[in-house]
């Protein structure tokens, strides 16, 4: 099975009268405003945690990336102080959450000159970086 | 202030007024929509992942929360079929996004009767839960 088929597969899968409608973008909503489907939600932890300097470079260089015209929302975060649970991972240094129409733009968004050139510049500031893809439901 | 008052404040006000009204909390862009500060972003692995029915029960019970007045925006998702990548993992069943105007909402998020009756039904659908919690910068 081929990359292609298998995400036509994954993404109708779901078989939502939404995916019918609007198989392969956005969703509208009743006031016409578009909803982004798929979030992509990374978080960066950094080679030198202590320093200011690297973090504020990395959101810099983060923020960027609203430039590239695939992303419809960009928002970049640190750990939030909420309540300590068991459950709750708040080790990183900085996080960062993308919404795209679909999954093709956000594979088109890898390559788009302003992600190589953030990642040529701002990678040597993080140490691990954990990426998750969500389809909305 | 009481939460109705200060929503009724939110929604109906313009930016100046949503600013003025709330300092510490969401941040109202320059067409008056604001926008929360915290992220809370959950991902559960289910205890029988072969299981469509634990997967729809669970996404179900998620958005039940929408009805917390503290969550401003509730997403649901399932792993997106983007690029297969080393630092993307997409091993999670089903994801979560809620939006807090601030870190005490979503303390009380935490023990609003309808996120209990939710852990109630629904916490023996998951062997896994990791929760990462962001705030906006």
């Amino acid at each position: 099975m081929t990359d292609i088929t298998r995400r036509k597969l994954m993404t109708t899968g779901g078989a939502l009268a939404v995916t019918a409608a609007l198989p392969a973008s956005a969703t509208a909503s009743p006031d016409g405003h578009k909803t982004p489907k798929v979030h992509h939600m990374v978080y960066f932890w950094l080679a030198n945690p202590e320093s200011q300097s690297d973090r504020d470079k990395l959101i810099a260089g983060l923020k960027t990336l609203e430039g590239i015209p695939q992303v419809q929302k960009l928002f970049v975060g640190v750990p939030a102080s909420t309540m300590v649970r068991d459950v709750v991972d708040n080790s990183f240094h900085v996080s960062e959450l993308m919404m795209f129409n679909n999954t093709e733009d956000q594979d088109a968004y890898q390559t788009h000159p302003l992600h190589l050139k953030f990642v040529e510049e701002c990678s040597g500031l993080w140490e691990k970086v954990v990426v998750h893809d969500s389809l909305m439901v």
